[in-house]
């Protein structure tokens, strides 16, 4: 197995975790769950048997990861970060909707790519794919597929703007590229955000 | 006392719990809460005393269940539902509001109907009634009593459709019944959905 | 150390916490936080250090207060309100936004105000003041600094009206002051509202 922390108060039934992984207090991994290298995952998680979450990813306090979702290597996933995977639910214990769940076609899975940002309390619809380096702002409710590098605020939420690698937003139009305080240049054509030269 | 189960972690200080019911990691469940049978109660949920929850009820993680919040037979509550008791909160340790909290006339009571589904971060205004098999929105503010059957988004919430009882989307309109994938049909009126046949 | 009280399955690292304030189930206080006297921190909480809690704040259950994040004395903050403190949040552990997590230039300020309610799953931005004695209804985003005595709703958040210094909303207009319940008389102008008699 190998070295990762797990706080003494956390409870971690899954051995698919990566080396310098962080579990902390209260959290609950379950068998089945896999996480890779190096991530920090904060106080009260939960992370179902099924879920996916790759290497380097900072995952903040309260959050439950359900079955059917995928998060790439180094996202960031804010406090209280909602994830679904149902989009109808109803009680498998109520006799009306119980034939509902006696396979697994009731779910939807979700994938959040790789560098993404989840802000706090953002509410993430069962099957979408979030595109990598896209931003989703504190409290947006995504009910479509997100662009890669997309900045993303409301509910339903809308695009305002874009967002380099490193997660600042850029000063971007169609008709005039914009370069990063932290050095990359972007150009925006039709099908999205481009990457012109790295620092 | 009934048959139900306890995860180590877990606290329970009621004993109005019915058979079967299972209560997992990290949840506290407090003296005066009462619940039913056949429950599946997540993580890091806190059911205060005064709260009522039916039974076959299925209540993900993280949700805080108040005194006078009532939950119906079959109903899902899906991760961090937000309920409320008190539509106007202060502090009761502010002096300048310490005079409201003398009594409960600060308490609004919410129900949740039969068969209803409350989707992930939902919030539910104290004082709001839920019909039976109605579906909530996964992020969605419920601020007005919703009709039985209704499906509801935003925030704040309005009614975008109809759902049957067992929890799909019915494509239904005033001049014209619709049948279900689970055999039930329903007719639509200016009070509402009614069903006219089962499967 | 004051007398305060610790739940036996809360975490409490930090030694400035006044007394009578009481940390309930599964919270976990770090160390460098710093907490007032007769406050009620409710379970499930996560209070980070460089935290600054007042005295008399009535904070519910799962609420995580992050560094930057200042309450004042005698504030609500309601069940699970969503703090933050970067606006343009990244995985420190990732490799195309380590350089902006090598300082503390990433970390906006909060500031609640003396008297103030955060409702239930309110999610303040970073960077954002709100006034003393204002009220922000459940599930608000709040993305701009809130006038005192504001009451505040939505996605993102609009005001609506005013609230007295007990809570309730006061029906009042520029040209006619307003007497709420509690006694306590109010005149609105330009620069926001004012209390000119007590009860």
């Amino acid at each position: 197995m190998a070295d990762f922390f797990v706080h003494s108060t956390a409870i971690v039934d899954s051995e698919q975790i990566g080396a310098g992984t962080r579990i902390w207090a209260f959290s609950h991994v379950l068998k089945g769950a896999v996480i890779g290298e190096q991530c920090n995952i904060g106080d009260h998680c939960f992370i179902e048997g099924g879920a996916i979450i790759g290497s380097r990813v900072t995952m903040k306090n309260s959050n439950m990861v359900w079955e059917g979702v995928t998060i790439a290597d180094g996202a960031f996933i804010g406090p209280h970060v909602f994830f679904t995977n149902d989009l109808y639910p109803r009680s498998p214990r109520l006799q009306e909707a119980a034939h509902r769940y006696e396979n697994h076609g009731w779910l939807s899975e979700t994938h959040i790519g790789y560098g993404a940002s989840l802000g706090a309390a953002a509410v993430i619809l069962a099957g979408i794919t979030v595109g990598e380096f896209a931003t989703i702002g504190a409290g947006a409710v995504i009910s479509k597929d997100v662009a890669a590098h997309a900045l993303m605020v409301g509910n339903p939420a809308r695009q305002i703007g874009w967002v380099c690698r490193c997660g600042l937003r850029l000063d971007i139009r169609q008709d005039q590229n914009a370069k990063c305080h932290c050095g990359d240049e972007y150009g925006l054509a039709e099908e999205g955000l481009h990457r012109i030269s790295a620092k």
